[in-house]
């Protein structure tokens, strides 16, 4: 067990901590707490059951309430202590006007009634300072998303070895699923919603990769059921299909997203021209980045890509379900920021790890398309996802 | 695909609706929202991105954001409208002075945002409603439940074929996941909970079983990292340990609970005298259910058991991590109303669907105990799950 355990240097949550307090100080925060464990875990090192609460002068206090030890054990903060509930870290806390809570996430009965303990402060979305300063990776982030990349090459290698004509979709899936497991993947990939679910095995082959559903993305498939209707489905893959796979990998809360196409013999032209132009199209928003331009001029040029090949109508789905973006940053949740999308003004910076998924999709037909997360560092973009750019032919 | 999918009858939906309405009644609500997605399913048949808006008096509406032919295929609700935002739904709300929000679950956010919209008007909690809907299982429901069920049951028949001296934890849990997914389990289980994300692969080995997490679970597991730190480990499964398989069962949003102990040859006295005394446990709540005594003094006497035997130091965990609870309902939620649990001053009602787990943790040594999800109907509390009841010896 142990000699795989990685934990969270202390440096690096000194580093996260001052980097929150810097924008705390300018949003005239006197505290913040910390509820959702996606972010108390970045800016603490533990998951255990745990709020974090950061005075501006003062060190932080993770209180925890079950596994104590576990959380000393992964934390590097000095203040690591045990409650027996929630309710009572209140009293420990110093009076403050101006309170961060992440009221993007925290139900309001809770909010209420802390704020009625905090005796009723002005409230600031603490969320979007974390959010903010996840947008920019460390280089001890990028190591461990370099190695969620190599354990998702291995499963996109896995692919062709068990891949059958009559396979369902689900089959398809549960294997990769049970095979990125034995190499670290955590199984659950993390999304700040109340009801999206995301998921690693979403396997679309032919027409699935054309029905819509509740996930913002181009395509969601069947499903299982009316009760989860989206991601792999009981269809059988069949000859002379594309089979999009875009298998999320999680590896200590860091995730890559990749998609690939396979298929079993020759699919029909339209399917091949698509994924050549969504590699072309992966290719000059790599371009763009690297000139600065900002991220909704990248959306909208990279749409006149698609509609000088006469694409135009299958780019990012078709109507009225086309989604605005075509890029998401991708760290401790699967999609954050920043994004590629339409009318967002800002450039991508130096330090940002994000997936490019140019696809298209053919109404009753399919899915097709490519999908890669890059690193931009040191004036480069490169891909951390390395599986060959092809159409996997079988 | 289409064989296979079972939507949720008209009456079915017709008979919850009113249901739900007599508890709007009975509160003063003029209208109640449903945002959460296993509680609008429960109400309208469909999981497609949407909102339930609920007048008293008049028919309900479904608001659908995205794949609006989908949600009207799978929801007997007369209306079911598309919308491009859910913002713009209060234009349709008739005025109301008292709203159920799903303030348990509903961000602070969109809470304020929302009642700035209806003009500020008296609040309830519309969760407290459906979660009392949801207690009672109808024909229907159990139906599925039974489903869930036969999965499971192949799923515990499947660990002896697979199970290995030197596998590891997370290896045996992904084949039963990627086994039970051919199935139609759905992978994904649920519990309307900010941070914890329940999982299958609950698959705890000798001292494995005895390590507490965040899971307010007499175990919880070392997991894979400190960002997924519950469930299956890389720990290798030996022999002469006690493997606790705790695999949790969703088929069309209805989950079922179960535990049995595996081994590879023969397990320390302690784990067999354990897992005698949780049998036993097991029999005397079904007994004290029928009776109708109240779920307290059922919890309370159940621990009297333990103690006669001696090994009240270690039944439901160990100090001080030990949980106040022994059983918990399950339908579209893991864990949902009625709970056999300290202080919880109600019988368990005939209808209710209920997991009775006495499990047993010894610490640095592991974990043994069963679980069966039971229903009880007509003046009998059966099993739903129907797996051998003794420890499995390979």
């Amino acid at each position: 067990m142990e000699e795989r355990l990685i934990l969270t240097p202390k440096e690096e949550i000194e580093n996260r901590i001052f980097s929150l307090k810097v924008l705390m100080e300018e949003k005239g925060l006197d505290c913040a707490f910390f509820h959702y464990k996606v972010d108390y875990y970045y800016l603490s090192g533990t998951m255990q059951d745990a709020v974090l609460y950061v005075p501006l002068y003062e060190e932080p206090v993770l209180f925890v309430k079950r596994e104590i030890e576990r959380a000393k054990r992964e934390s590097p903060l000095k203040n690591v202590v045990w409650t027996k509930s929630f309710r009572d870290i209140t009293e420990y806390v110093s009076p403050a006007k101006k309170v961060g809570l992440q009221i993007d996430v925290l139900p309001y009965r809770e909010v209420q009634r802390l704020l009625g303990e905090l005796k009723n402060p002005e409230i600031f979305d603490s969320s979007s300072l974390v959010k903010e300063l996840r947008r920019k990776k460390s280089a001890f982030e990028i190591m461990l998303m370099r190695e969620a990349a190599k354990i998702q090459k291995k499963v996109y290698e896995y692919v062709p070895l068990i891949l059958k004509e009559g396979m369902t979709e689900i089959e398809l899936g549960g294997h990769l699923e049970a095979y990125a497991k034995t190499l670290g993947h955590e199984g659950i990939l993390r999304m700040r919603s109340l009801n999206y679910e995301p998921y690693s095995w979403h396997i679309l082959s032919g027409e699935s990769g054309s029905v819509v559903g509740y996930a913002e993305s181009p395509m969601a498939g069947f499903g299982l059921s009316p009760a989860f209707p989206v991601g792999a489905s009981f269809k059988k893959i069949r000859r002379g299909e594309p089979v999009l796979v875009d298998f999320g990998v999680c590896y200590y809360g860091y995730h890559v997203d990749q998609t690939r196409i396979f298929a079993i013999g020759e699919i029909p032209k339209k399917f091949v021209d698509a994924y050549e132009i969504s590699k072309e199209i992966e290719r000059r928003v790599i371009d763009m980045i690297l000139k600065g331009l900002k991220s909704g001029e990248i959306f909208e040029l990279a749409k006149r890509i698609a509609d000088r090949y006469g694409y135009s109508e299958y780019y990012l789905g078709y109507e009225p379900y086309k989604v605005k973006f075509l890029g998401h940053g991708v760290g401790l949740e699967l999609s954050e920021l920043p994004y590629i999308a339409e009318k967002h003004d800002y450039p991508i910076e130096e330090g940002s790890i994000i997936a490019i998924e140019p696809k298209f999709v053919f109404p009753g037909e399919g899915a097709c398309g490519i999908e890669d997360t890059f690193l931009y560092q040191d004036g480069k973009v490169i891909p951390l996802t390395e599986s060959d750019d092809g159409i996997i032919l079988l």
